[in-house]
């Protein structure tokens, strides 16, 4: 069982203090310092059990980590590993929970040289609720987590790291950045600007008998912009690919039911059908 | 209160099975008759309290009807109303549940002179489960259900088929048969095509990574493709203008993402979430 001095979590949001809270529950560190710039948020992260203490001193924090997670937007987490990496301490280990690992790993790699002690992460769970309100201890229970290595990245990290997710009830798949992005592209970013695309068409009229599935169907359109643009930004190319494979589907459908031909419908929806049966409730 | 000599409930699946739970435990009906080819399944509707007594034999079951509801596939809706009708009682109502009004109706009335006795129907509750044996006498409670007249539709009809259904729980909404298919076209055939379309194609090697957000999005996807086939095929010109806007919707998405327009991502992303939160849970 791993026991960390200091754990250090830079933005403590609905991620960032569910973390902070699972692991306090936990005993996984002895003190959990919370990082941001708003004093108010920290004091209430403090409230709610998530972090011991609070500060917005990025490099003051770093100084005293052992192991520091970032749970900040995608695009401004390079930036901030990279401003709190040489005040780190020689084996402290450095990772992340953002949605998009490509770019945030080789930003960091490219302006460091040797082996690299920050690992990226991806927790495969959230919510469109937002803040540390709705933290939750159990929020990465028997969910997978993903974490990306890369030839340059320090072998202790991703031991670290790996013990640190399982710890909090995660199961771990280790792979390349590259490959994380493909497949969030598919199973989260795209399904996110369906959902958003989707609410965005209906008509105020109709509001009255959007009933469950359209509910279901557009449930994480309500996310935080802030949050999501700079992942579609972010996952651009794979983002995109996935949309042509959907818009292609799409156009399938568009056939079948132009031309009436209801065996060719049957089987598409039996073959979405397949798969959604394949994943459980 | 109303109270039923005879209600007749033409296939007793999910959608019959809780409209005679939700009748019977409401004290609406003296005598629940479900009509169906497979006898098993009456047996199985009796043993659960959906229905009274069970027959394969439509048109003695009409000839004893008060109050006749088709819950059979859109596509056999009008003609089992057609074989129906001239066995009713002069003063019998019949109506159904189906997901597509405008086919139906025409289809009936078209076949028919003078008043008609037969209204078109559509509970928006359902589910991706099928079968009796998920039947919910809460069905309906605080739902709405779309009642579809026309100028040739008796007003006792409305009159009984809106105060049953009020009776049931539901919010009941009256409207000419293509308001409620083009309404429903985007409300409900277009997410089913949507989800379909997504959970098609996800790559087998990324089923672990789909987490609550793919699965919510994609949940109605499970549905029976031998009931949304015929509704794809009967709603297809409204489900084609629905599947149209979205489309268009995501050509804007593929422009912003592709030219990096982060503004134009976020205000998209932003009109989802303002109507999705307007929706509520």
């Amino acid at each position: 069982m791993m026991q960390l001095h200091t754990l250090t979590i830079v933005g403590v949001g609905l991620i960032g203090g569910s973390i902070g809270l699972a692991a306090k529950q936990r005993g996984l560190a002895q003190r959990v310092v919370g990082v941001g710039r708003d004093a108010s948020r920290l004091r209430q992260a403090i409230a709610c059990g998530a972090i011991d203490e609070g500060t917005s001193d990025l490099c003051q924090a770093s100084a005293e980590a052992d192991l520091m997670i970032f749970c900040t937007p995608v695009n401004r987490i390079a930036e901030q590993v990279l401003q709190a990496m040489p005040h780190c301490k020689p084996d402290a280990i450095l990772t992340d929970a953002g949605s998009v690992k490509g770019p945030i790993v080789a930003d960091i790699e490219a302006s460091l040289s040797g082996e690299v002690r920050f690992l990226g992460g991806h927790p495969l769970a959230g919510s469109e609720k937002k803040g540390v309100e709705h933290a939750n201890a159990e929020l990465f229970t028997d969910r997978v987590t993903i974490l990306t290595s890369t030839d340059r990245t320090a072998p202790s990290a991703v031991q670290g790291v790996r013990a640190f997710w399982q710890a909090l009830g995660s199961r771990v798949h280790v792979m390349p950045p590259s490959d994380h992005d493909r497949a969030l592209a598919m199973t989260s970013h795209l399904p996110h600007l369906i959902a958003s695309a989707l609410a965005g068409v209906l008509d105020d009229r109709w509001h009255a008998f959007a009933a469950t599935g359209f509910r279901d169907t557009t449930r994480i359109a309500a996310g935080d912009p802030d949050v999501w643009t700079p992942i579609f930004a972010q996952n651009r190319d794979a983002l995109l690919a996935s949309l042509t494979a959907f818009e292609t589907r799409l156009r399938s459908f568009r056939e079948a039911i132009t031309n009436n031909q209801t065996a060719q419908i049957d089987s598409l929806l039996f073959n979405g059908k397949k798969v959604r049966d394949a994943l459980g409730s």
